[in-house]
Parts: C-alpha cells; structure tokens; sequence
C-alpha cells in the first residue's frame, strides 16, 4: 500500500511543515490544526514544570543520591513527551485511533507528574534535605495539592476514551492549575540572592 | 500521487540536504536559495532578541509569576519560529503559495515581538520590578521604540501578498532594526559584575 | 523494491512514532517495544555517566589542555549514542541482524566508559590536577572499580552475539552498576559551596 | 525515477542510520564510513573551537553590541556546520560530486574561522576591551598564528578538487593545528577563580 502524504508521521519536534503540493497549502495549515493544539499544550505543561522544578530544586538543601536518580526519571519522562505529543497529533488528524493516542499523552503526563511529586515528598519526609527558609509543617500540607493532580489526570486518560479533543484541553486545564504556586514560601537570610517572589 | 523528490518538506533546523541524484548537486545547490536565505534572517532574529531579551531580564528586579508565564509564552513563539522557516523556505522554491507562507512567517515574528514588548512594558508600568539602576522616565520613552516595531510588521504581512522575496528582505531589516539598543542604560552600583557596556 | 512501512530507520532522537494507518495503532505500539527499551536504557546510562561525570570535574583543579582534548573525545562518544540506539532498536523490530547492532551498541558505550575511565586516571595519576580535598590513595584506589566495567562491557558485546535481548539487559544492569559512587569524597573549606553529598 | 535506499539525504545530526533490509547491515554499516569520518572532524572542530571561543572571551573585558554582533555570524556559521558535514558524508558515499562537496564543507569551516578570528581581531586592536591581564603586545602577535589557518583552508578547498577524501583529511589536520594554544596567558589577580591553565 502506497502512503498518502498526509500518512506521514510528524517531524519529532513537532510543528509538522506539510508536504508541497499545487495549491493547498491553506488547506494544510487548517488540517493541521491537531499540530498546533498539541505543540501549545506540550510546551505550556513543560514549562510550567520546568518553574515549579525550579522552586522544588531552591528549597532542597542537600542533593543525595537517591534524589538524583529520581530527578533523572523524571527527565526521562519530560524527554519522552515530543513523541506523545507527535502520536496525539498525527491521530488526531488522521480521524482514527485518537483515543489511544490521547491515553498514551496523558500517561506520559502522569508519569512527569508522578516523578516529580515524588521528588519533592522524598524531600519533604525525609526533613533534613529541606532548606532551612522552609516551614516543614506547610511542606508537607502543600503535598496534598502535588496529590491533587494525579486523579486528574486519571480523569482525563478516561476522558480520552470518549473523545481525544476533550482530553486535550483537560490536558491544557491541568497545565493550568500547575502554575498556581502551591509551594511554601522560601525565607532567605543571605542577601546576594536579589531575585525574591511576591 | 508520487511525490518529486523537491517536493519532500525541508528538514526542520534548517538548511535542506538536497536528495543525491547523479550531475545534480551544483543545480540542487542554487535551487536551494530560500533555505539558506530564511536561515540568515530567523537566525539574526532570534539572536538579536536573544541578546536583548538578556539586557531585558537585566533591568528587572523581580521575576513574578505572571512575567514567568509571560516569558513562557514567548519562548513558545520562539520555538515555533523554525516551523514558518521551513515553511517559506518549501514554498519560495516550489514558485507558489509563497504569499500565504511569508504571512505565516511573519505573523510568528509579529507574535513574537508582541509577547517580548509585552515582558518590558509589564516590567515598566508595574514599576517596583524594575531594577534601581533604571531611570523609570526612561524606561516609559522606551516603550514607544518598541511598539514601533509591530505596524512595521503588519506592513510587511501586507507587502508579502505582492511578493514574498520583498517581505523576507523586510523581515532582515526589521531585524537589524532591533540590533540598535532602545533600552534605558543599566546604572550598576555593584562592582562584582565587571561587563559593562560603553 | 518498495521498503515497507516498519522498514523506514527511526527517527534520531529516539521514541520511533509509527506511520498513520487505520486501526494498526495498539499493534504498532507493542512492536515498537524495542523503541522503549533502548530509550530508557540509553536515556539511564547517559544520565548516570553525566552525575559521575560531574563528580569527577568536582574533583579536579586544574583544567589542561589534554584534559580539555579527553573531554571532547568522551563528549564525542557521548554525542554518538542516539546512532546505536536507533540501530539497536529498528533491528530488534526487524528480527535480523540484532547480533551486529547491539554489538556496534555496546561497543560505543565501552568507548564512552574507557574515554570517561582515562580522564579520572589522568586526574589521579598527574597528581597536581587533584583537588586539595581529595585523598589520593583513595583517588588510586577508586581507578579499580572504573577498570571493573570495561571487561563487563567485553563480555555483554560478546553476549550479544546469542541474544541482543539479553544484551540490552546487561547493558541497564551496568548502567545500574555505575549509579553506585564509586569517587573519594571531596572535602569542601569552603562554606559556600552549600550542597553537600551524604 | 524512485529514489533507491541509498539516495536519502544524511539525517541531519549525523551519523546515518541505514534503512532497515535483510542480512544487510554489516555491509550498510562499512558503506556509511564518509558519515563516521565526517563526524569526527566536524565535532573536532567545533569541539576546538569551542575551548578556544571560551579562551578568546576570557580575555576580553567589555563586550560591545558590535562584539555581540560579530558573535552572532560566528554562531550561525558553527550552527551551520551540520549541513556540509551531511552533503560530504553523502556525496562521499554517493561517489559524484564528493568535490563540490568538500569544498562546500571548506568553505563553511573558513567562514567560521574567519568570523572566530575576526572577534578577537577587534578585541585586540580596540585595545580598551581587552582584559587587564593580557599583554597587548603579545595578544597583537597572536594574531598571526589566527591568520596563518586561513590560507590553510583555502589550500584545502584548492585539494578538494583533486580529492575529496583528501581534502577531509586536511580538514582534520586543521582542527588539530588549533588544538595548540596560540592565545597569550592570562593573569588573573583575583583568587574566586581558581581553575587556572598551566
């Protein structure tokens, strides 16, 4: 069987340039719009992650081992997300097997999310891995809102099984509700560090 | 429908390899002119707003959450920029729909610009971020620098339904145009940071 | 000859997304479990030899020219991972030759270990290059256990030639075997050099 | 005319992985050796030229917007070197037009060396940007070694045109003439940095 072009899988990083043909490139650009869906909630949810990894990663006092090893699973999953992203754009656009597609996006999700909750609750149980600036007592209410987010994003791989559409903005959602800062303040006695948060 | 090879999408970063066909590399070479030529200008592009999103964060005090999801945003635009590349790049040497493809391209410089602007007015008008080394009157003159550059932009989206080649010249230009530094000067009190400019 | 869909080579970096075709999408996923397993183990073994590798420039005080020149060779085999990767991958899908591919896999990783492997023994042996805060008859005696992984890496590469499955195994466990801190402590003067190592 | 297997352009970061046929990998693997051997030179040069970029702006105190300007060519040129190093390995491989090839590939790396050198030119002849542990004297003498490649390069495209494979060669020979430090030492009155350079 012959491919039709738009068979071809997406370029991995990501926004897919379609192939040149007489005519119809207003049409591809409209039929791609799965490509362009994805890449904003791929990107916004990494970069979200990416500042709360930061704030995780400020209130941590001594990187041991074992911490390191969880932060590299982590990485694992963050690098692993182009190709999610890739598949739930291509299916999408294809009409078929969309549900799979947007399952595989969210697991993928879930597992970032699950890793990086767990790096910040290894480092709140076992307390002298916090910094000092950081109430132990309000670290260890802000995991419940870590908690929080896990059986949503179980929702929204169910979600996905009735429409793939839904799911990816319930995807966009939880970016969302990440970039509220559940994190407890960071108290800095040690002045050369200028950059504070309001 | 079976694809001629010059019809196979250009690889994403940037410069194409043309498919290896006997006696034909010197020819492929010439033909492919708009890859190198979109090449220079995203490159300049984004280096020169690369180097003056550093003179930015540098006359910013405190970095809040609204201006980190700000910066997101705008590195989102940055991201996409070799997407519209290669896109011009195609349909410049396929000889049609390269009106539509310039339009793209600078609508993604325009989004771009729009979002970095939006960073240094945020920063400007909501004046406790700004760093103490910046005069506050002006940083405000400053703002009209950079929104001169936005109609500059929608002239060139309308100039690339007469001819693409035009546009991308003026995408050049409006990139050398933010080469000059429109910022107000940085006053370090601090001796340990020994880079100053002249 | 027509290549068939499963034929064409992964894509460089590394989770392979399968071409679009009606109901195949759950059958393409479990083929490509190949794509998954040299992911992790590749994604793992970088990432272990990147914390080690940090450790050990830790470690040393005074940069040289060869050392910089070792460095670019480590680096450069580092850089050619995503190569085997991919081979080892689309030839365990195939069925056929997984012998050669994962032999050519683990020959680059025993590269890497031994290019890695001389730059601590250069450190260790021109003893000037040491940090003050290491001991350098621990340093000697820590070159035994980075000796220990090259004959190991011998003998999966010959495993490899009954089962490239099981070689791939042998290659996560000696990723594993690395996680294991093999360095002499630094002893840090210095107190703002805060993170510390338990 | 469909394009054989070998026909594909090179995957742009760099070593091909061969398409996948039966009983044919040992052979496609020997076949690829211009992809290995373009990879080694190109990452040698980039790699060199890397330390040597990091030791030219360690010596320079004021960066100016012309500095950064000039930066920003030498950038595009080393982010462009993956292009000839795929359209050598292919065109090697291919055996036609290997010549136009290297040259091409020459013809980048001269770029690149002249933009590198071009930097510390101007660093060096506008004196006041020099770092203060710098000898003038020395660092205008310098400048000779910097010129003497440029010729060296233009003789290697000369080569190219008699053979490719030669050619290469030389290119390699010129990336390790730069492994030799030209620049003059720098003293350094301040302790914080402590990584010094025998």
């Amino acid at each position: 069987m012959v491919s039709s072009p738009s068979q071809r899988p997406s370029s991995y990083w990501k926004l897919k340039v379609p192939d040149v043909e007489p005519g119809g490139l207003s049409d591809a650009l409209i039929e791609s719009w799965p490509s362009y869906a994805t890449y904003v909630v791929s990107f916004l949810t990494i970069g979200i992650i990416w500042v709360n990894h930061h704030a995780v990663l400020d209130r941590i006092r001594n990187v041991t081992r074992p911490l390191l090893f969880m932060n590299l699973v982590f990485l694992m999953a963050v690098a692993a997300i182009p190709f999610p992203t890739a598949l739930l754009a291509d299916y999408l656009q294809a009409g078929h097997d969309e549900s799979l597609a947007a399952a595989v996006y969210g697991g993928t999700m879930a597992v970032m999310g699950v890793t990086f909750g767990a790096i910040w609750a290894y480092a709140v149980l076992s307390e002298d891995l916090l910094h000092e600036g950081v109430d132990p007592e309000r670290a260890r209410r802000s995991l419940w809102i870590f908690a929080a987010g896990s059986p949503l994003y179980v929702l929204a791989i169910g979600v996905s099984l009735l429409s793939a559409t839904l799911a990816l903005a319930m995807y966009a959602l939880l970016a969302l509700f990440y970039l509220f800062d559940a994190l407890p303040p960071l108290k800095q006695g040690d002045e050369e560090k200028g950059v504070g948060e309001t």
